[in-house]
């Protein structure tokens, strides 16, 4: 994806009126409910009209989704494609179909006809319904028919040939999450990128490692940042392979999954054609009546997301904790100042940025809880909740890439280490004593760390000052190397 | 709310520059980070664009919730007059706020001014400094002067007055619930009225009560939907309680709740601005260092919200159960068809507005526990994460609102009831023996109840065939009146 | 409660043979599906058998949950006396029950029988089961009878008469409820006065307040301490209220709330006996049939647990931040040492306490979750998930009741701030500028800020050095009482 | 796991005192805090005395998961291996603690002295010196020696020797959870036979199909139960997988992960020992610094683990709604009865096995939302709070096995189908019409369809009627293989 352009529906397009064309006044469609005006120049129907009508929810339309468009128009693309190889579609409607879907996979502006609610009951159909007769519109188009002749091509006999929103939708849904996956890596790669220019940076600079918010042993900012740049590739991995899930999907199996109606070569067809519109090793569910009601991979794939987003939670609340500040804090690292904090304060800066990140994260936690509601709500043949399932994993994604990029680039990018702040916390760091219980001995240590905590020194100097070990050789066990990987063999047991 | 016009700004207004009038070129504002250019025409500062440039996350712009643009600028309006009051602030420029504040309320338009994310970091700094930058943009014009002269009237010092974001953002947030609350109100008043009526209609409707999906004993139709009426009600109160807890604010702290840089009268008069303004019972929170960092309310609200989501899905759901079908379902009410429900199945109708409404139930609660997070996320005096508070407390009664007003208009009101189904069922149920037991004895009526299960033969065909009661003392035990409320002293024990 | 001791009751104890006399050998019962051995010695019966087989689920017996034992013999005891006062019952096998509830209340010995797993299907049927068969048995030890003898007393024509699990189980709940939540009070009022004393005694202590872990303006740690006191406060008060809700029942609804089967002076006749046994006010619901399958009351108390829990998480959590260290965090107070924190690093102690309080917390939340999915499974007349309810209720008042006492008693009594520590920080802060500014105004401060920060130095140094103010004067200025409460008009504007 | 009997172990065993000999009075032991007294009898010591007095929260012992203890012994096992190895530790003591290891392994009434709480603050120090002093005492009776006689062999410096809680907790946690996921695989296993078993069984059942709980298409119960038994299969896959995410364990790390106080070969050496003693592939996480506060692996584990509990609940509530009647419902199939319904409703009996599955599978959910924020808590280079992350998920698998195996046992495996009902709802259904479509074409399917609902008929009966089809060109279209299929290649188009 895109779908390569096809000769045949590039002249179409050309030779004849334009797909997007001007209408002239209000369209009026009817179905079994009777009679609906539709506004005038829209490329919608009457299902969709009434789509509109009932759910006027959250304002998000489908159309704000554009992977999803994506999604939908591809299958429809494969479908045209199959049901021309099998015979059941003639070559000129497959043609107007296959180059109507190529046009608005090309032509972005398209995507403001898909226009029902993102939040909609019927699992999905009117979803279906809104690709179908937008579809069918910009292929009349295409054939120099008006919008509405639905005599010459249809949206559902023949845009919607051989399926159900059923098959189509979930099927949809996994291609768009597809699509969107793939910035969202590409915004970790980029934060990964940064992460590991830091921990490079910083490998030299020797501080106390925390645990329990305790003062424990020494580390580098280095290794820190390194922890950090760990995580995130463990989370591309991890999306990855979530999303994979997705390559397999239950095209082909119509309303229950038992393939009703369609011919026993459609579903393997279909799958070929998915494959080479997308790319990808898309391949049919081995039990589709299972699939079609299955919302498994979404449920897994939130919980990815979840991970990803407290994984970039921590690192955000770690960010804060180690610049706390700017004199009572911690002090260790400096985040970039993006904007003012305060206006009754002069001069405070706030760590906006990973603030943000953090409020995402819990966005995205709250999302994998309305898919676990809206997955425990499935019933028999079909889970009605998709549309919502969608919803939630589209703005996770949509978010969590926002969040990572600016934290890549107004906030990673720009931290700057305070080396002196961490040498003066790591010189008076009582915890330091662990690295000499193999040389000085466990009770030893014990008093040297009550001393000091007593007497507000630091233990270096209360061993220099009792002689316990010679300048030198205190240096030396404290150099950094020794200081911060497995090292006892350095020393005499 | 809205606040009464009040001459002397709307007297300015007239006569001077248009409060958002035609401006020439990009304006350059500077803050503590250096030069910023802005768009032409806007009526925003260097403070808000910066957070443009670092939050872009939803998309969803502050804006975009009218209630929480309306509570900051009640807050501003009700600070500049407390300053005036207390000689802080010259006439004139009060009075310019005043007007400005006065004019953004009654032009909704102005309200695309407020641009930046709703998710953001920064505790709602850049919210409050939105509103800062705005008033006082509108306010100059209305002093005749350009967007940018702060000179003259400026963002800080004057319209954030004895201000810190860390009380203005969790008052306007609050005020701002108050007033989204109302027409969430209204909506559920309207499904009270629908669900009442249908109690009404469909009184007479003897049917089969259900507890764990198995038959049970007998009720009336209308007692079913009078029991959905019935919690209507107790979340119209519940909501309308958990609301009040807003009305408990801590505009006076400042920046960590000890009121530092607010003259000592500042707090209460501010009080008696806001009440002024509002017509409600607005309060200072008694201990306002815990009031900056508190989100318990919000928690609590939340929780209401998730209450209500919650019986509305029992309610959909169960709508789904009762209607299901149309011939192997339960059929004892029709939903009213509001679109084609498939495009491969002829004639099939889906329940798709209690779908809708299950769904927006889920991801309320998905929203309760985002809050959930944000809340204990709350360090030392602050809280950072109300922004995302705010987001979700807004967007859920937005759609919950949506849900209901669909939900009433419809499918509520269009609800028929399947009186023959109901009655066909009704004399199928094996159930209605409970109802006998005080007469027969529960030996006999289990003995009854089995054969009936076994030879799949109504209970009362047995009894009339067995000749155990006459067919008019049946007929008297089996009244609507009396199966369907307390009974027993209707017979002899 | 608990219920006064009834003379008839005693003296038939005391005369006959032990309630919980000695078995000899296996006893066999008997329902409609066959017969069921016993082992020996027990007093429960088949139905609490089969329960026993059918959920080997968690190990956790509701006669683990003392309240919940406690709430069913309540109802059971104002059952048996309304209908003997409605003359259903005779006098002796009402005295019996009478009596057996009463022992069972006064024998917490006898909530070993209560042996059915807390996770159970059936809409707690086994619950109610187990305690009509165990006070019966009991009962018919009062009587001198031996256990099983049901041809005498039985657990469902006479322990359960007039009632459904339907509307005895959700009314025990509820009882049980309100007696769990007695002690939760206890702990918090005891949470409250630790608090209180130390807000006392820190009172004089001035440190530097931080929002968003940035350094902001001063406060007290007195003040600090305070605001978890007003914490506290705000929680007794909204528990109390949300279980309020609890005093309001649906017994007398029978199975689906149409009160089938009782005598129309029942429910009332109940009731009373209820508020006598209790000594609370309780109610009947005004629609008994919307009450039978309501679980709105559990579900916003499960939000007020949840908002409990979350105070006492970002509590400890900020208890853990103050006192981070020991010399690389924050350390302005110290917590109590109540056990080592390392095996390998020598002197570590660390915030066990409040860290055991964040956990329970979440647990607490999760339990949220649990409840209102099992809210969410509500069906036309019932809840069958109210078990699952009533588990996650009991176990978060429990874990919450024992975080409160061991943080009491543990923690907070015993911590002791670092005056010195505190000042320290204090006089690096550079956040005291802010309270300058109505002195030597914006710009001039944020100048002094911006040169403190860059040079390392203190505010009030260069203050001094460049004699902006006497050292009088700034000393004035920087009274705790000026810097910590509402104070411009100390000042010349 | 278990680990093979290593002689010197037992011959030790065999010839001196007993490793849980008598003792004779309370034992008195000291740590930095003072001395604590033991009770008589107890093999702990004064670390797990103290987080006794510390933690009286839940109730549940450690030793009531025996999962984490064995995994904690088998760390004790494998470090005290390979301290050996490396010469660290003299063959009398690595002997002995190797000997106490595998008698606690081979007894699991030891398991009583692992007291402390599972619900405990100190990130599992508690848990592990509770471990450490357990199997010091033991290794001390295997030598001949009294409890306490640490002089000759330390719980810190023998038994914990090159360890840290911090390294040694996160991977018992990991081990005591592969052992865990065994015995649940096998229920999972035997619930997919028990599935394959109907699916066979209920092959030639016809019967309606249903979406969105209206009619569709037609199916067969073979259909509808092979599905649960695929999405069980996918299930098995999925917990597998996800559980060999705990096969890479962070030992070796100790404190933060630098190795400090390591030998450069302790890692592999250790790593070498724990894959000879499970039997399993462990190995090092690559970055033990990013794995010491790592939780990622137990965040997606928990995510597997709720989409099983929701495969389990949707299958559950499906078993509901099709047993659903026996009169007023689907009726479709019926589940065995297994305890009595209903006290005061004769004869029924309700989906007891069922809705304890939901109900536990919501309590999942809840632990899953718990982890989250136990997970959202990790600070710095420590997760504090991986004690309720370990309760929560040995407590979610526990109760999930259990539930599985009385599903399969109770439920599934006696479900029998109402064939006759199956055909009765089948022959009504309209939505057969959808098969006929290819036929017959989509308009005058959907007239019939409108009639056949108008006037109470069948579809086929008017076809029939109407002379549309032939009844043996009927009977052959709506032959089960062709209705339940890809079938559109059989008719001509």
């Amino acid at each position: 994806m895109p779908a390569p352009a096809r000769d045949g529906a590039a002249s179409t397009l050309t030779g004849k009126a334009s797909p997007m064309g001007a209408q002239s006044g209000p369209r009026v469609e009817r179905d079994l409910l009777g009679e609906v005006t539709l506004p005038p120049g829209v490329l919608w129907g009457v299902h969709t009209q009434r789509a509109l009508d009932n759910f006027p929810i959250s304002g998000n339309t489908i159309g704000s989704f554009p992977d999803l468009v994506r999604g939908l128009v591809v299958v429809k693309q494969a479908a045209a494609r199959a049901n021309l190889a099998l015979g059941y579609l003639d070559p000129t409607r497959a043609s107007a179909i296959d180059g109507a879907c190529q046009h608005i996979l090309q032509n972005p502006s398209c995507h403001k006809q898909f226009v029902v609610d993102a939040m909609q009951g019927g699992a999905g159909t009117s979803t279906n319904m809104n690709a179908n007769e937008v579809i069918a519109n910009v292929a009349l188009g295409l054939l120099g028919e008006k919008p509405g002749t639905y005599g010459v091509l249809h949206p559902n006999d023949h845009v919607n040939m051989a399926q159900s929103t059923n098959d189509v939708y979930p099927t949809a849904l996994r291609l768009g999450l597809l699509l969107a996956v793939d910035p969202l890596l590409v915004a970790l790669e980029g934060l990964h990128e940064a992460l590991d220019k830091k921990a490079e940076t910083f490998d030299g600079i020797l501080k106390v490692g925390r645990t329990q918010l305790r003062d424990a042993v020494p580390m580098t900012l280095g290794q820190e940042f390194g922890a950090f740049r760990t995580a995130v590739a463990g989370e591309i991995r991890s999306i990855k392979a979530h999303a994979a899930a997705f390559e397999q999907v239950n095209l082909g199996g119509t309303a229950i999954g038992t393939g009703l109606n369609t011919d026993p070569r459609y579903a393997s067809t279909v799958m070929a054609e998915l494959r080479s519109l997308t790319g990808r090793p898309m391949s049919s569910s081995p039990d589709l009546i299972e699939a079609t009601s299955d919302v498994g991979a979404f449920v897994l794939f939130s919980g990815a997301l979840k991970r990803l987003a407290l994984k970039l939670s921590k690192m955000s609340s770690d960010l804060r904790l180690l610049s706390s500040g700017p004199r009572t804090g911690l002090g260790e690292i400096v985040l970039p100042a993006v904007q003012a904090g305060s206006s009754i304060m002069p001069g405070k800066v706030n760590p906006v940025i990973p603030e943000a990140v953090n409020q995402v994260a819990y966005l995205v936690a709250g999302h994998d809880l309305t898919i676990t509601m809206c997955a425990d709500g499935g019933q028999l043949q079909l889970n009605p909740f998709e549309p919502m399932i969608g919803y939630c994993l589209f703005t996770s994604i949509k978010i969590l890439r926002a969040a990572i990029e600016t934290l890549t680039t107004r906030c990673i990018s720009g931290i700057s280490a305070d080396r002196a702040r961490c040498q003066y916390l790591f010189d008076l760091n009582i915890g330091i004593i662990t690295a000499l219980v193999p040389v000085l001995g466990y009770d030893t240590c014990s008093a040297l760390a009550k001393r000091a905590l007593a007497e507000d020194r630091k233990v270096t100097d209360l061993i220099t000052e009792e002689q316990l070990l010679s300048p030198e050789r205190l240096a030396a066990l404290l150099q950094p190397d020794v200081l911060t990987r497995p090292n006892i063999g350095c020393v005499p047991v």
